[in-house]
């Protein structure tokens, strides 16, 4: 083989400096979702359902998690689940009711896209792009995305050390697209007293190795609704760019991870508790007046997860 | 959401008993690939390199895999790498290379797809399509490969649990390909001196839950050449069905894993030293002729890996 | 076998709650170290060397320590090493020098013994007894400082379980020894870019199983001097009872664990930000007053650890 | 401190060489106990049930596995129990014991030391000192065994390294006691469907860095007794010096680890199919004859293990 051929097959000299390297950016990354800023001295918070399941649920959801502060909407139109048996999620259906949640609460999406071919679709409908833990090393959608014209949020890898993930993300920032923000969502360790271990040493580690704004998704990280606010404000603290947090208007429902979602009035009072800590760290954090608390404790009497 | 619109979304009621489960044939799978029957009393190898990288390298190495006993030839057309600036494989050059291999020596081809739109060109040219470690959960892929006519050979995610892996072949089984031959390849734990961790418990534990067979990958569960003649004892003596061997003509010289790749010789040697380990445990390995061996040193006289 | 034999060779019917659970005092215990409070409203600070090296080293050390807000003093004088011929310690001479500067500053003293033989010679000098990760199911251990009049410090074995780390706490109680605090100091992963992986996830999970006070040990979470004062503030964001710091008059001298010790300027640094994650978790923090910092800075303004 | 401080607190200058290191013995080193030799040709099983329960019990356990082969007896009479509420073993009596079952059988026996009280005790009851997994590194226990004068076996720490492995067995060397065998004996990891990871890997690794011979443990490697034979022979092909195997009389009444051990008429089928194993990879394996055979299956008609 020649030389040409590797070249070819998409080989290129590394950088003397990965494109991921804090040395290129000493001052950090900021990435714009249509005017939220993430990687600046806001904490955003990004929430809403595991998957989408009907319009009422993500509007209901949406409008929520907006109440309470959180700057963008998440949720799962394209589901990975362990098995085919399980909701696999309502794929491009779900992608229009996130677009008319969005339209109605003014919240960019965050949602997943788990095959190349469905980018273009995805990156209709969504702001953020989303690549899963499952497919943080699917070099070839890493690569797509890395093409798009789209923001891409990259979870960590379940067992991906943290070079990996670097490395993940200079498969993105390789073809051209220099939004990349980071995402800490628990490891897999010998513990099973928690779904995941929630390894927060990677927050200021990856925030000394890279430039790219780094967020913590403490649902995945615990797998229990009540260790999530908890472990927010540990992420806070040890100085996340943001917060992925699963909300629900009705967690007992749930068709997926209805153990880690939080109740509205839970996400409420956690974004509350989270300001204080933002202060002591120096950042600040979108919070919900006392009116739209009021709104939320009247409007859902009923909560019944315990 | 209605009902209807889950099952539209790919939902179905889980079987009883998974497609994979044991109890559906109790005495085991048989995939047939051209003839070579794995799963059945022979123990399948499976050898060639982790990468094609020239004519001269995949014709010579399959030459020397096939006199040595090997059934099948294996090398990587596409290849994940951690690092976007590593050798990324030569693609549809390589699947082109390993196709002329195949017509020169007559063993089957096995080769990794690693996104779903190359699963149709992949299939032109190899007669198992391999998913790798790392897309063990890219569902949509194994879909894919679940539509595809020819078998599917589904590595082990290096950190997905025997349950997981059962569920991973099941969205391959439940598109309709029945020909999923499973791969232990090697475990990530806090163990660094070896670069996976072999679990062989993992063979008898699939063979009693499953009756898809089960393959073993020493290369990649050791990560050290010297190792790989050894533990592939211990893979049959436990009952494996096949071995996926990594063998390279000039393994200093490889373009990746070249720490792990056998010299044909030392590959020569392994497999006779594998047909008494075998019929210990009542199986049968191919193994090489007086002559073939003669040959194979004879023609090769100036390995270097010490 | 009788009844009888299985009863004399100390089996006991299991309580129907363990002493360790909650339900027995959801209020929280405190243990109460010569005053100073552990489990109530103050995170309480225990800093000093990992090693006691000398009489200058320690006593220096824990002045500096004294004067930024730490309530109690570690050291170790029995050194548990994985090779044997790395610094053992000094021993018995160490515990004299503990004891010297505990009666210099006034502050307790928490060190660790590794030998049944050891323990009344350790509780002689020793406030507190420090039972070590790699001793955290020496069971024989357990049970001697079970029955010791010195309140134990129980770390989390590398890779124990949080329901091994109860159970091993059971050991203690169950001999009549009420006063355990519970150290979770980072568990064994995959990950090697840090030293362990601090799982903060088990402060929560502690403290709803058990009504033990939960400690937590940034420098061993980590390795690496500059995350512990990031992790720590983590740390009492989720609700730690406590702190465990290695300072060092001179890290880059110290004959064990220089990496992750923090120089007293820099421990000084730490517990000012501290008090403002405390005080947003409804938590207060021992702080140094504004003289007792320029006396630190001025004191000592040759620090080169970068 | 001065260096003479250092040294007397038991520092000394690491030799070049580890005492356990492979080029000190390019041959390995040979373990006799009482003239059973371990790290020669035969490969040594040692068997016998997890606790010793009763004089009956570990007679008849005693009688079968020597009948079936097995080498040398093992039984525990200090038992290292997760839970204080455990049998924790029958201690002293349970010494006594092992005396007499090896006295009517003539087989060493092998018993765990958890404290460094206990050792001369044990010493003259054992043949053998065990040192668990829990204390692979009690380093005051390792010094203790180091100055006996008995064989030890070390069994590797269920999260250790190789390399910590290696140190802890270089505590024993350095007190003067040559006489130790390593112990693999599974590994914890992610993967819960068996209930440690065998590290078959971990073989001929410790082999190349080390002349101390090693045995393999599938009982407590599996936690499935019917793994137990098909893993022991995977632990034979990848060049294990022996075994050590839990069997009972009567499994399922027993106190502790019914779950991985054998049966006698089953330790019997394993011992005759690992013959071919043995005699495959240029070892041999003491095997029970005919008649041995017949009188086990004639004396226990009513096993009821499934």
């Amino acid at each position: 083989m020649t030389v040409t051929k590797i070249e070819e097959a998409g080989n290129t000299t590394p950088p003397e400096q990965l494109l991921a390297d804090r040395g290129r950016r000493p001052e950090g990354s900021v990435v714009d979702v249509g005017g939220v800023r993430i990687g600046g001295r806001e904490v955003i918070v990004i929430a809403g359902p595991c998957a989408v399941e009907s319009r009422e649920q993500i509007n209901e959801t949406a409008r929520a998690v907006k109440r309470s502060g959180a700057r963008m909407l998440r949720g799962g139109a394209f589901k990975p689940r362990t098995a085919p048996y399980s909701f696999q999620g309502l794929k491009h259906e779900g992608l229009q009711l996130l677009s008319q949640a969005k339209h109605k609460t003014g919240l960019p999406v965050v949602t997943e896209v788990m095959d190349t071919r469905e980018v273009e679709a995805v990156c209709e409908h969504a702001d953020v792009l989303q690549i899963g833990t499952r497919n943080m090393q699917s070099f070839e959608l890493l690569q797509e995305v890395g093409r798009a014209a789209k923001p891409v949020l990259l979870k960590r890898g379940m067992s991906a050390t943290i070079k990996e993930l670097l490395y993940a993300a200079e498969y993105i920032l390789k073809q051209g697209n220099q939004d990349v923000i980071l995402c800490e969502r628990g490891i897999r360790t010998f513990e099973t007293a928690t779904r995941n271990t929630l390894d927060l040493n990677a927050v200021p580690m990856l925030q000394r190795l890279t430039h790219l704004p780094v967020v913590v998704d403490p649902s995945h990280g615990t797998g229990k609704w009540w260790m999530v606010p908890i472990m927010a404000k540990g992420a806070v603290a040890v100085g996340a760019d943001g917060l992925l947090v699963e909300v629900h208007n009705c967690p007992e429902e749930a068709l997926s991870d209805g153990d880690q979602s939080l109740r509205p009035d839970r996400f409420e009072a956690m974004m509350r508790d989270l300001r204080g800590v933002a202060l002591a760290v120096g950042r600040e954090i979108a919070s919900a007046t006392q009116e739209s608390l009021k709104e939320v404790v009247e409007a859902q009497p009923a909560y019944s997860n315990a």
